[in-house]
């Protein structure tokens, strides 16, 4: 397959603190703002506090899920100073990073406390930069193991939320680490070859049994599920155990991939796990525009 | 040792929700209070939602940690509606179960990010029936490991906040029953003998290693030390790894033994972890006495 001209990722956004109480980004992006660029650097980075006040009482948001008030609709509803917050902030982090496309590329740093290791989450399986930067992470040797994928987030667990565990942190600074290698090496003319890489695409949630009279959870994830995270779940196998001892199954009648297992902020969405279908996707060697 | 005779425990709380993002408690409890008592337990149990504001938000607490409200000053303070809601709420607490002796035992349901497994923590290392329980526990196979000890408060983990493990849930439903268990034969006679017990007791707390500009944490703990909570910490044994890559080192001159470590509530404490010295407890046989 002949190597597609891409044009160079010259402004890479890294941002943290979308979620205010996912510490390894927050105190990633704090390390990374102390170190003043010097203008020496190959690849212009901007490091970003995504949602500042969370992060200041080490809370998911303050008033909304700031994650959520990216849509079309969010970004050009007209705010006042009553808005919630992450709303008028979404707005002023679009000015900084999206309107203009100021930014080639964002990657935006988020811990869960399911057993994810290192996810890279993009909304596209034809972003070939994004899909390289994955293949470049999985064959590194620390990250062969759970690195699977879906770039525009990074996501990293188990963590829980509110703390910040060492090789978690560091995961996920060496993630960042290899982004940007692969970034300069592009940009520097390197040709990437194509391969296949491994996508794993969300086919559908599912919710926590509740209690049918009062809605509340009724079951946590079964300990044969728990922490399995990308480990095909086959129909009949236990999915939940029920507070007062019995076994619930999955009862789909395809083999699916759980992702997100039993992630703390999710119970708010009703949100046990997710089902991933796997997929292998083709991507081309690439190589950056200005060296064609 | 001649057997010490104890009053019988008749009455019994058992509390979740104490702080309203630890979920296994806030289930159990749940679960217990589904079942109504019909009279013919051979103890009376009490069953309470110690924090029904803090646990429907699923936070630790709405204004301020009621955990810190049951000093004699606090339970003792004029409240008003203006009160921190926990403030007011401790006094009801304590009407209910403190002020006339109303209950002989409390048993008090925690979770910890640490890695501190099944933990009964009491305030006297002379409360016999409190340590015949401890005992109790740690003879059970499933708690050999880390049943280790300072009851009032029965502290599992590890567990995220926010977030319900079966395992943990599990733990803590069977530590219950045990407890129950013990006590029901106390109360029909059976004679425990006594013997030793290993007690842990709180020497220091450690704080985050911090930016001396910012005050902001700089270090996480150490990957060598997290997950090891009571496990000996020698002089000079990795303690905290900076976001910068330098390791620090405990510096005490005696071996404690670590415990809470990285507990995620404690960040705003300014508590990394604490260090603990282990003690042997010689406690006598006791039987109760109604049948000396």
């Amino acid at each position: 397959m002949k190597a597609v001209a891409m044009p160079t990722v010259s402004r890479v956004a890294v941002c943290g603190g979308t979620h205010g109480n996912e510490l390894a980004g927050i105190y990633l992006v704090r390390e990374m703002l102390k170190k003043r660029a010097d203008g020496t650097e190959p690849v212009s980075v901007v490091t970003v506090m995504s949602n500042p006040r969370a992060a200041q009482l080490c809370v998911r948001y303050v008033e909304t899920d700031l994650n959520r008030c990216f849509t079309r609709a969010a970004l050009s509803a007209p705010v006042s100073e009553t808005s919630p917050y992450e709303m008028i902030r979404s707005q002023e982090l679009n000015a900084l990073l999206g309107a203009q496309r100021s930014v080639d590329l964002l990657c935006d740093l988020h811990n869960t406390t399911a057993n994810t290791g290192l996810c890279l989450i993009t909304y596209s399986d034809r972003d070939w930069i994004c899909l390289h930067i994955c293949k470049h992470l999985s064959t590194n040797r620390r990250f062969v193991k759970k690195n699977t994928l879906f770039l525009s987030a990074m996501e990293i667990g188990p963590q829980p939320h509110g703390v910040v565990r060492s090789v978690i942190f560091s995961a996920m600074q060496e993630g960042v680490q290899l982004m940007m290698d692969w970034i300069c090496q592009f940009n520097s003319g390197t040709l990437f070859e194509g391969g296949w890489v491994d996508v794993y695409t969300m086919v559908k949630n599912i919710d926590y049994p509740r209690d049918s009279e009062t809605h509340m959870i009724s079951a946590a994830v079964h300990p044969d599920l728990q922490d399995r995270d990308f480990c095909l779940l086959h129909p009949g196998d236990p999915m939940f155990l029920c507070f007062s001892g019995e076994t619930l199954r999955y009862r789909g009648k395809e083999a699916l991939y759980p992702f997100f297992i039993n992630e703390g902020a999710y119970y708010e969405k009703g949100v046990a796990l997710s089902l991933a279908r796997k997929r292998r996707v083709q991507i081309p060697s690439v190589r950056s525009e200005t060296l064609r």
